[in-house]
């Protein structure tokens, strides 16, 4: 199977996915990265990555390290009344990265996208459009992107007041008073 | 008057006091730091200090070198009617960081507030509380902190967005567009 001539089975052979997939991702950005690449880094043959990974979203989420899929979350949240969706989103966001784990890989996921321009590109071609694009494509096709960024802009803004700079009035508010206060904006945003 | 016996006059002056004043706040925080210990780092009388500053925090404000000073700038909003002051919000603080120039400072000091505890702590002390506290403060005297914390969060996001992200949607619109689609978030936080 493999180009190298051995492989060492299982999760190992996944380890190694990731691995190359996170320099590949690094190095090319999201866009340019393709799965066939990420397969020869790897010494792996194409079909396995599609074993492991349901496309590039999936292998790029699993270099992320995330408690979730991002995606798959976004997923649930769409089977919901439009009306909701403002509201499940902040409660969403904020259950994955509340417990005491997911403060720190948020805050240390903000740090590297603030510092190292190769982050913040691959937060803005993955997040602003697989995960909140898509969402906003759903409700409606009109300004995507602008509405995208918005929703965007207001939950990184919190992730970081909440994770990161822990000011008072939002870094122990309760999950449902964030939901009450921020969810009607991000609804707003997705209707505009 | 100096306790070295020497003094380079005018603007050495003032710059040694702005650069004992970073080195103070840095390794002490907004709130421990006190005038007369940065007028004793600089080598200067206390007296001197409050020649050139109004204040402690126009003496921060000074060592962060902003291209204007926020809390003048925020003077102005408050004499507006209180349902104006969302749109005026954003309008300001777009119009502050708009410039090329202001761009670039704008990400370096998201950057720096990422990934230093020590410029996190004082963003947090400063302008949290100095400017959009009094803000908040000014429209009502009900959950100050909140309020003033998530019309942070929607700025901060909005900036990590515009100037450090780069995301198409909000990075290329035009100020008044952001206005328009943010103020009224900022003018709902205020009246929460």
């Amino acid at each position: 199977m493999s180009p190298r001539g051995r492989r060492p089975a299982g999760e190992d052979a996944r380890a190694d996915i990731v691995r190359a997939a996170r320099e590949e991702f690094a190095a090319k950005g999201y866009d340019a990265t393709s799965l066939r690449a990420v397969a020869r880094a790897a010494g792996v043959d194409p079909a396995l990555v599609h074993h492991y990974f349901d496309g590039k979203p999936d292998l790029f989420t699993a270099t992320l390290d995330l408690p979730v899929n991002p995606r798959r979350r976004i997923d649930e949240v769409l089977q919901l009344p439009h009306d909701q969706l403002g509201a499940a989103v902040v409660r969403v966001f904020l259950s994955v990265w509340d417990s005491p784990e997911g403060r720190d890989r948020m805050a240390a996921l903000l740090r590297s996208v603030a510092s190292h321009d190769a982050a913040a590109r691959l937060l803005r071609e993955f997040v602003v459009r697989e995960v909140v694009g898509r969402l906003a494509a759903h409700v409606s096709p009109q300004r995507v992107d602008a509405r995208a960024a918005l929703v965007g802009s207001q939950l990184i803004g919190l992730a970081m007041l909440r994770y990161v700079l822990e000011v008072p009035g939002v870094a122990e508010a309760s999950v449902e008073d964030l939901v009450r206060d921020v969810g009607p904006t991000v609804q707003r945003y997705l209707e505009l």
